[in-house]
């Protein structure tokens, strides 16, 4: 017969058993061997019941919705099974839920022990001068590799592949493996050459000074990845920039400063015959919980500011500030791709730019693509979900 | 010779004239012959400098950063030219800047005047029962048609097109001439169709209230479009519910509610044998203005909460709440897609969801994909812009 264990696909040890249960009106206490104790709302544990009129066997997607569940319920019978589960019988339903020990010492709302979570992020001390994670190409299709090589992006803001293939097709084939493409008004895949008729500075043979991209768009994109396959010009090596320890050094020397970048709403518009994208958002952007999380700064994609004058002639004080310490070489790695190599980074952390090159001297060709943070979570989560999937046989 | 008028592309009318300049030690100050006075910082003038060193003549892209611009600048001679433009000369870098009239006046600092602004939203007013705006297929291609169509979806939340090639490649045709789709794990183009292995509870006959897709994404994706190719089973007709308008109505009736919705972090997540997306966010989301700007709705991709048990059981009362707003009929559009037919909607705003059908009783299918908003402004903006290129002439 099939059976649900659990409402999703994720593999739960059973580490600590449950040894007591008290039901009341709205609530069930749990009591484990190890003496912690569970207390959960009676009204979410029928949302996650894991039966198959609630939950589908195939999706693992709720087959209800709070709708169909009454607003009066209660547990009529409660019982830990010879196996550890525990049963719970419900009224006015009289559906029999079985949940999962290992499912439910998991998700104790008050002390949650994820299975997984990601590796702290870590700034770059001073003087760091390489991308510190460098995975060679046999490795990226082992987990063990593709983990390693994930993890030092999300970790680091960046890391590198050695040795792949020189073949345009070499990039889709890495990243693909993450998950869905994001493509831009630049398409799925674009080629940084020089060219004549570009429609970006990153398609001329300019210096860019280190920048993220598509700072004009609403959610500018999570990662980006260039992959090498020509590099014999004379310059045109690669310069990648911490932004988010750029930002903790301005917290640190100008918090004033610090502070109108992180208020002030910068007007970001693209330029294009057929394409006009604007989103007015500040240089440095932080989360619900006042973490930073987005640096803006594809810093020649701006349309002047409306407002007070005094306001505008101190955000562009801040601003060069901001410029200076992006643009000290003491806090840039410069390096060299070497045709087959592929990095990737964090495009709302870490600043991407080049030194100019002379077009005449040979040819340089990077080929380049965006994804975003969500699909390297879920590449690792599932990673890491293999894993516990092996672990328990 | 080469010459850029405006650092951009788009085209200025020159309604009224320049009378007066007086130059300061930080700003220009322009009288103009309507008695108008804007007030520009000479550092963001120098910024927006509309010369062939500071913009590229043919990206319009900002070929320099603020680090080339020396700290203290200064305009040494100012003055109206015989056509309008304000002309000015920097120093120390000894640069002549020329200035277009309808430029400046639309980016005077204290009167900001664009060009283009979207249309407002329309709540969907009570009683509502069917799409506002509808266009025929044979108008889409024109300018005219397809501003209408994206004005519709914009303003009103949702917008058809009736009459379509019944050729699955006409959803592409169509949406791809506002911007590139938005790839997700179900593919760039997905099939709403019922079949034996599904993915997704989309995927099978059963009913579907009212909901957002993807939720589960840190940025929900703005627009679906569902392209309809057969449409003869019994059942599956759709529903579409203004999920602005619910929100409206929640916090007129039930203040705390709204708050709770606002407030509480939903642990979403997505159910995959290969993806497992999380993201925590609240069911209603504000824009930094405070104004409501996401739904989040997937209502069976959540995983359990944690935290206190009385807020958890108070979220659950507010949620309880929104689902029976959303599923009362009065607030809810109902029709059935004919073949041909084409919805686009705001997936951050209108809720979509379907009655169940027999898959036995004949064919359905439907086509669909996602964009961003900013695809559908980008677009409303160039069509904006060219029909100002038509009247310049």
């Amino acid at each position: 017969m099939d059976r649900l264990d659990t409402p999703d696909f994720d593999h739960y040890p059973i580490t600590v058993l449950p040894v007591e249960l008290t039901v009341s009106e709205s609530e069930l206490l749990i009591t484990w061997e190890d003496g912690h104790r569970s207390c959960f709302p009676l009204i979410m544990l029928r949302d996650f019941s894991p039966d198959l009129v609630t939950f589908s066997l195939q999706t693992r997607e709720q087959n209800i919705s709070i709708l169909d569940i009454p607003d009066s319920l209660s547990v009529t019978e409660a019982e830990i099974c010879d196996d550890g589960f525990i049963s719970l019988k419900w009224l006015p339903e009289c559906l029999v839920s079985r949940y999962h020990p290992g499912w439910l010492r998991v998700h104790c709302p008050t002390d949650p022990k994820p299975q997984f979570t990601l590796p702290d992020i870590k700034l770059w001390p001073w003087g760091l001068t390489h991308i510190p994670v460098s995975v060679p190409a046999d490795q990226i299709q082992q987990p063990a590799g593709m983990t390693t090589w994930l993890n030092g992006i999300h970790r680091d803001g960046a890391a590198r592949i050695t040795g792949l293939p020189q073949e345009p097709a070499a990039l889709a084939d890495v990243v693909t493996a993450i998950g869905p493409v994001r493509e831009s008004n630049f398409g799925s895949f674009f080629e940084v050459i020089s060219r004549p008729d570009a429609d970006s500075n990153a398609y001329t043979a300019q210096a860019l000074a280190p920048h993220t991209d598509l700072a004009t768009r609403e959610y500018q994109p999570g990662l980006q990845f260039l992959f090498c396959l020509a590099n014999q010009t004379t310059g045109g090596d690669n310069i990648l920039v911490d932004g988010y320890a750029v930002a903790d050094m301005l917290k640190q020397t100008s918090p004033d400063d610090y502070e109108l970048l992180s208020s002030t709403l910068i007007p970001f518009m693209s330029r294009g015959l057929d394409t006009e994208y604007r989103y007015h958002a500040p240089l440095l952007e932080h989360d619900r919980h006042g973490k930073i999380c987005t640096i803006r700064f594809t810093y020649w994609l701006r349309s002047p500011m409306s407002g007070n004058q005094q306001k505008i002639a101190a955000f562009y004080r801040a601003y060069r500030r901001f410029h200076e310490i992006v643009n000290d070489p003491a806090n840039q790695i410069r390096f060299r791709l070497q045709p087959g190599d592929l990095i990737g980074f964090d495009n709302r952390r870490v600043l991407h730019g080049r030194t100019s090159f002379d077009p005449e001297s040979g040819d340089r060709w990077l080929r380049g693509c965006y994804l975003d943070r969500e699909e390297l979570e879920s590449r690792l989560r599932i990673l890491s979900r293999n894993l516990r999937a092996q672990q328990a046989g």
